[in-house]
Order: structure tokens, then sequence, then C-alpha cells
């Protein structure tokens, strides 16, 4: 069995380094031309996109060059639609070509959050600054309605003089919502299988700095089941309607014992990386079993469990690793705000699992790089 | 880093599946002619060892061409040890070769046990079956001093008419021991890393056919404490007298609350494959940090454990995955009694997981080809 990923980034590698030991074979698509593939360098064929990528003949070739893979997934959702809805006439494209098309634009999402009543920011799209401001009142975030990852191509507009200069943002695609003022940011990643099974790893809290995530720790705390039930039944009802198979990511403000939903990730989620040691089944090998039509892998948490990014380090943090975490390693090359990689770690009490993090953290390996 | 191993099994390849994630490279020497490479095809360069290796300057060549890893280690112990001494001029090697030669032969490897005082049946090297009948009585076990792993090369005198027909053996260099009768068969995984710890991983209780490992279950049961700490001090006086530095097995007959010493393995080890999904580390993780002198990893044991090889195998048994199995297949070309693959499983109870294993080795999938 091969599996072909579009895309060359740490994602692609982790999925990858899951499914191998299974047997299966990965090729990767270089579908921009400056991405940086030392990531997957070694794991499989990259074949890079050609420029006319959408004639028969190239198609063809392309499909050939990955080595005529089973299925075809995605480590990212700012991919070509017409790309993977040309794809999918070769073979199964999991998840589908929709659901990536509505989680990858900002007015999509929010329009199906909406359709089915899902809690989310109140919002505009397009309109301008002055009137977003009348109605949802400052702060109010801006927000492209694509390419927003990590917090890029996000502005916030905390003044009326911030609402006066709006104009000069380098975006003309986007929305407006109301900023909420959140309590702490948790996540769902679940797994829905070819037969419309669906798992649920623990809800995830996570900690980020300038847009980026810096940490999460699993399962997050002070959560009432009433609230993991609403979490769980918003992913259902996104995943049965989008007839999705794989792995995705909620991104979820908590305000109160409400969620509100940020943001959805059709793939793989960097909040659920901790599964690599965490789980009895990866994030990884579940979204490589769900699309391979396997039976998922059981979600059970194994401990408390946490991770922290490696943002900008300048090379494996080897000397920190402890007889109770592991370091996962991009082999991207260094620069400043980038993910390098992330340490997982795992303990058997939460005062234990903070204490470890929090001596990493300080560690001068880790503050000499990382965001503070 | 990187990491060279002499050998392109399937233990070559689940020791760099177990690297990759921390970023470490891996490269692979081919050590003999016929040596099928499929295992590691893709995970780095595969070297194949000229005929005239011996000069320095094709040993040189060989140290680039695996991008002059950092240290050498083996998946086996049938290496050349005259290779293994050269290595080591290049860069570190662990296990050490004189720890690989004292393992790589049956006469060594019992010099050594009894050189330490450490339980082994009694033996002699070299001398008529009748002369070994005389001392240590029928039955006896006739084994090849080399190239004798997974029963092979190992022949039982049970009758005096077997003892008479002993010259028509094919073996000059061998040794005679007592068969023992002994109630099961386990073994020790343990890790010692380049400062001298050791940790250990459950005592594994194992079941083979025909000399072939089909399945472990881990912990062993009814082992009583004394029993595990002869057991791991046994270990721990082997890995300290060798200093060896990495994941070393030991396989024991249990006759009694005795140990009995079979086997030792100076490499990481079949029976230790369900620390794969068992166990904090896995036995192919703590080796490379051993050998790359990194902290070792926990070995603490996640549930009940068992581990299934797949032998003769027409294909990966993906129908027959479970939430709470993993499959392990090694792309190696299938040939009956060949081990392709293994399949491991975890559970909270006992009971629960025989049943779960009983039900894998009743499917027809499993039986058509694997061992009754």
């Amino acid at each position: 069995m091969r599996i072909a990923i579009v895309g060359c980034g740490q994602l692609s590698r982790m999925l990858a380094l899951a499914g191998l030991p299974l047997g299966i074979k990965f090729s990767f698509i270089k579908d921009t031309p400056n991405q940086d593939t030392s990531c997957v360098d070694g794991l499989g064929p990259v074949v890079p996109l050609v420029q006319d990528w959408q004639t028969t003949e190239n198609l063809q070739a392309l499909y050939n060059e990955l080595g005529n893979p089973d299925c075809i997934t995605v480590e990212k959702e700012q991919v070509d639609i017409n790309l993977l809805r040309a794809l999918k006439d070769f073979c199964p494209l999991s998840p589908n070509a929709e659901a990536v098309f509505a989680c990858q634009h900002r007015k999509n999402e929010k329009e199906l959050l909406s359709r089915l009543a899902i809690p989310t920011s109140p919002w505009h799209y397009c309109v301008t600054a002055a009137k977003a401001m009348e109605d949802l009142s400052l702060p109010l975030v801006v927000k492209s309605c694509s390419d927003g990852y990590d917090g890029k191509n996000q502005w916030i507009l905390k003044t009326p003089a911030d609402v006066e200069n709006f104009d000069n943002l380098d975006t003309q695609d986007y929305i407006i919502e109301a900023w909420i003022k959140y309590d702490r940011e948790i996540s769902l990643v679940s797994a829905r299988g070819n037969n419309g099974e669906i798992k649920h790893y623990e809800l995830t809290e996570n900690t980020h700095k300038n847009g980026i995530l810096v940490k999460s720790i699993a399962p997050a705390t002070a959560l009432t089941p009433a609230m993991s039930a609403k979490a769980h039944s918003y992913m259902e009802s996104l995943m049965t309607d989008m007839n999705y198979v794989g792995v995705m990511a909620m991104e979820c403000f908590v305000v109160g014992d409400e969620l509100i939903i940020n943001e959805l990730a059709p793939r793989v989620h960097n909040s659920g990386h901790w599964t690599q040691m965490g789980s009895v089944t990866c994030q990884f090998e579940n979204h490589v079993r769900a699309i391979a039509h396997l039976p998922l892998g059981s979600t059970q948490r194994l401990g408390e469990v946490g991770m922290i990014n490696l943002i900008g380090t300048e090379a494996p943090t080897f000397s920190l690793l402890t007889p109770t975490s592991k370091l996962y390693w991009y082999n991207k090359s260094v620069r400043p705000g980038r993910k390098l990689g992330h340490v997982n770690f795992l303990s058997d009490s939460l005062e234990t699992l903070q204490k470890e993090m929090a001596i990493f953290m300080q560690d001068d390996a880790y503050t000499a790089t990382c965001p503070k």
C-alpha cells in the first residue's frame, strides 16, 4: 500500500514515520516551488508540481511518479483545491476535497459552523472596519481568509484609531470577528474511520505565544463532563456532515462553561503531538489507519502528558532528554520563529509532569532560542 | 548525528524507525553478498562490503560512504569480528567488538557465563557424542558454535542410535550440552547507558515452535521477586563485565524457581518487540539512546502486553488489526518459515489480552501461513 501526501512539512514527516512500520509506503507532492522538503527527505519520493499540472498528461505523470498511491491525503489546508479535485479521479482522497475546501477559507468555515449551530465568534465578511465596530464593538480581530496559520495574517483592532487605519492592512479577502475574552484555549483532535466510526482524543489545553503554539497539556484541566460532551458533539456534527475520513482538529475558546469554536484543521494538528507518547495510538497512525480503511486504533491516554514546541531552536535538544521525555526533530533548516521540533512528556502525576516541563522551559538550551 | 548499523534486516529497520524521529540519520552495511536489504530500503544509504574491505583505503571509503557516522552498532551477533575491530578505529562501536565476540560463539558465551558464575546447562566443546553421553547423559543437544539463531544448526540426540549417527552431522565447531527439562522459557531485555546506568524491561514469557519465537507475553507470569532479582543480577554482571553499551537480551529456562541461561544476544531482540507498544520507551529507541550517549528512556510497562510473530505470512495482516493491536511489517520478500512482521497487543487485563491474541491466532489470515 502507498499513501501520497500533499505537502513536505513536519506533519507529512510524522505521518510517514507512523505509517512506515505497518509496511505502508509514502510519497510527497511538493506543491509550492520554494517548499523546504528536508522534513521528508529519505521517507519516499518527493514529486514537485509542474507549473501546468492541470493537463491530463501531467496529472497522470504526477500520479505515476508518486508511485500510483492507493490514497492521497493532505498535511495542510492551504492546498490548491483544484489540485485536490483533480487528484480524486485517480484514487480516494481523504479527507475529501470539499472538507478541505470548507476549512481552508475562513468564510466557508464560519458558514459551516453556523449552519451546524456550532458556536463561533460573531463575524462579518469583507465589511469596513467601521461597520464591524458598529455591529460587534471593539476589540476586533481581522483575519485573512486564507494563509492564516500560526497567527500569521491576523490583526487586532483595539482602538478607533486602529479602525481608521484598517485600510492599510495587507488583505482584501478577510473576515472581521469580535475578540473573544476567553479563559483558556483548548482543542479536540478526533479521527473518523471509513466506516463512520469516530474516536476522540482527550481535550488538550494549549498555550500560545505570538500566535504560535508553545505548549500543550492533556487532559485539559477543570473541564466538566458536559463541556467535553459538547466538544464531542460539535466534532461529530462536523465530521458526519462533511463525510470526513481521517484526523481533524477543532480549536476552542473556553468562556465560563461555554466553548466557542475558533478554528478547524482538516488534518493532524500540533496540539495532538502528545498522542505520540501519551496514547495507545497516535494521531498520525490513526490518520493513516483511517485513510487506508483500517480499523482505528485506541485513543486511550497512557498518563498525564504534555508537549513543548521547539521554535527556532538551533539543534536537537539531546541534552535535555529525560527518561520520561521524547524528542521529535524535523530536520528542517533553522530559522527564528520556525517550528523545528517538539518534546513530549509522560508522567503518572500532573504535578510531576508540570515540574518536568517547567525545568525544560527554564533550561538555557531552550530559552536561548525558544519563545520566553 | 548519524548511526551506522551492520546488517540490513528487520532489527536494523526498527532501530532506524525508532531513531529517525529524533532527527538521527542512519546507514547500513550489507555485510554478506546475498543479504536482502528490502527491510531498510529508503531508510538510509546501504553500503555493500567489498571483498577486500580490509585495506586502509577501502575501510576509509566504507566509512565515508556510510556518511561518516558518529557511532556504529550491530543488529546481529554473526558479524565478522575483524570488521568490527577495524571499524572501531573510525568512531565508537557499541556494543564493543569484544562483547559481540563473546556472544557470537557458543564456547565463548558458555565460558563467559561460567566465569561470572551464571547458571547454564552443563556442556562440552567438540567432544564425541559418546563422551558427552557418558558425562551428561541423554538427551543431549548439539549446537553449532555459530550461525545458530532461530533453532538453526541444532540437533537433539535422544537415543544411543542418535549418538552413533552423530558423526554425520554437518558441523565441526560445536558444543554438546545437557537437555534442560524446563518449565517455561523467559527472557530479559535490558539497556545499559554510556554512563553505566542499567534499565531492565520486565521479564517476558516466550513460546517457540520449531525453534522460532512465535509469541511473547509480558510480564512473564508466576515469577517470584527473587527470580526477577536473580535475572537482573545476572544481566548486570554480564553488562558490567563486558562494559556493554546498548540493549542486550538473555534467554532463560525456568526450572522450578531456578533460571538456567540458554543464550545471550548482544542486540535488540525479538522477545523485546512488545516494548514498541507496551513500554514508555521501546528497546529500539533505548538502544539508539544508549549508543548515542543520551539518557536512557523509561522502561516502564504500560499494560498487559503481547507479541505474535508473522512467520511466512503472505501479506500484511491489515484485516486483523484491532483498536489495541499494532502491525509491524518488515517489507521482506515472502518465504515460508521467514519472520516477516509481528503484531503487538496491549490491554488492561491479562484475560482480555489472551483472548485477543487467541482470536488472532485462530484467524485464517494467520493460520494459513504461520506455524500451527
